[in-house]
């Protein structure tokens, strides 16, 4: 079944959230953040041909069609480059304007981690089932904890084994709503992974932000081939209103269906959330590069071509990157915009 | 009075306590720890013939002559070069023999601070009354807090108002101690400066470490002069037993005098001193380089021709030097060796 499936992978982000490393032309996606391949690569591997799928569809701005094509390698695939960021709406109208309306598409985040391979393509199976029946579909993470930083999805009616219909999109929670819909039951974080046939998702959007749409379609008309490369023409895709595909389509449209899935999912958000997902050693600290630590005890420690020496320090990041060293606490990483911010402000 | 008095600095130590900035040939007294200058140059200006002293004597090692040299500049000075290290009492000795009987010889390390510099004049004119009277004279510093990472000199009866016979020498005490002299007063800290008739310690010598003395003596005669320096032989100045000069010295001589001083000192003998002497921001930050700090309190940074980003960290020494970079709490300074020990192993 998962032959008709062709793989959307939004490249847009920027992933400010893992400065020093991800910054500029080299964004998160393309770090070898938890092993030898990028997050980028691995997102291509798991929706590979050897794995059934269709070849894919790379979304991505000007300033990483270098990294994609480098990070692809020998895979076969198709860029679609965005003249200028629009948000995932846009980005996703530009797929579905240049696939056949009965294409199944499987649009995915590049930069998040799925470890259970396996539960993801079981996932997909479902999804696939309840996409050929026009649902739009998507993927709800089964909750580990009461988290704050996503937007959560309440369970509908059952969909036979496949899934659930929607019964409504949560924005990211308080503390304690995060915490009763944990012990609820029937909640699941909205990991932004959508299966959908492309002429039902055209459909959608031309009831719901037909604005996006054709500026999508337009510029894809109008667009520039380049090998395998299709340039969207700039001023038509300027007119694009910049949102969600969540606010634009997800939370208005009347048959969205929800298939649940533990399948190791992290979106890698942090410094902290890379240090969880990084091999330790036996203090709990997770180092690549040369690192010396003495009497420390779970640090992240990445060293980038330096020599790091670590005495008495506890539960740390000290990410180095060509001149810039940052140190934090791993409880504070959701802050490091604040320096991100202030070293990569234009002077 | 200050005029027949030469100072004589003591250039032999590594400062490993200041790693990475210390270490091989730049050593601790090379660097710019409180201000522009390096702690040898404020050395050497604060017993400059502006204030009324003879030119200095270096004694230093072979390493160590091209940055005595850079750093002294357009400074008069005689340098005498230990061919490899025998610890102070080898040192000295080197000086006593190379001048008149009759000069005042005042030794002094070359990386400590002295912040009230009129103080250590006013201790050195006392100083120098006592050692026209034969005295060996150590100063003593007038304790601030009981610390035990210093030795102390207990006082015996006064001699005027200029000192006191030294009772007994401490050797680094236990907090309990410390706290007990600190309460009973009476007591100062060895730091390592003397002042002395060099015919009277030539004297003290040949009665308490001969063999000391001599060998200095023989390589001062086989010597080689080039230039401002006077290279000891090697040969004979190898066979001096290694040994400080308190123990060598001043704690077997019957006529040791103490002239207790408070003049602002401090050994910097760590990242923690470093921090507590440097000029600090309103959240009591000291930083030197290109630093950001966001939210964060009490740190000391050194950013080494690096950009250094600190987010929510208190207290911690973040010390970059060329692809060094160390990471401590500043109440772990003392620990810097392991770290310091490992770097610079010989592989």
């Amino acid at each position: 079944m998962t032959d008709m499936i062709q793989p959307v992978i939004l490249c847009g982000g920027a992933g400010t959230r893992l400065w020093p490393e991800s910054r500029g032309h080299r964004a998160k996606q393309f770090l070898p953040l938890t092993g030898a391949q990028s997050l980028f690569q691995q997102t291509i591997v798991r929706t590979s041909a050897g794995a059934g799928f269709g070849s894919p569809i790379i979304l991505c701005g000007d300033p990483h069609v270098a990294a994609v094509r480098d990070q692809l390698g020998a895979c076969r695939a198709t860029l679609l480059v965005e003249p200028m960021p629009r948000n995932t709406a846009a980005a996703i109208a530009l797929a579905v304007a240049r696939v056949a309306a009965d294409t199944l598409l499987l649009v995915m985040p590049s930069d998040h981690v799925i470890a259970d391979v396996p539960a993801f393509h079981a996932a997909i199976a479902r999804g696939a089932r309840l996409a050929q029946q026009d649902w739009i579909v998507t993927f709800g993470i089964t909750p580990t904890g009461p988290e704050t930083g996503f937007g959560y999805i309440a369970n509908g009616a059952a969909l036979g084994d496949d899934g659930f219909v929607v019964d409504r999109f949560i924005e990211k929670p308080p503390l304690v709503d995060a915490e009763a819909m944990l012990a609820a039951g029937g909640y699941s974080w909205n990991a932004g992974i959508f299966l959908f046939r492309a002429g039902r998702m055209r459909d959608a959007m031309l009831t719901q932000c037909r604005a996006i749409f054709e500026a999508a379609d337009r510029s894809i008309a109008a667009g520039m081939i380049d090998g395998d490369a299709l340039y969207a023409d700039a001023v038509h895709f300027a007119q694009a209103p910049s949102d969600s595909i969540d606010y634009a389509v997800m939370e208005r449209d009347e048959r969205v269906a929800v298939v649940p899935a533990s399948m190791g999912w992290s979106d890698l958000g942090s410094w902290q959330a890379v240090h969880m997902l990084a091999p330790k050693d036996a203090a709990s600290n997770a180092v690549t590069g040369d690192a010396f630590l003495h009497d420390s005890q779970s640090n992240l420690v990445r060293a980038g071509g330096k020599r790091v020496s670590l005495v008495g320090m506890d539960s740390i990041a000290v990410i180095v990157d060509g001149d810039d060293i940052l140190v934090m606490p791993l409880v504070r990483s959701q802050d490091v915009r604040a320096a991100a911010k202030a070293r990569e402000a234009p002077n």
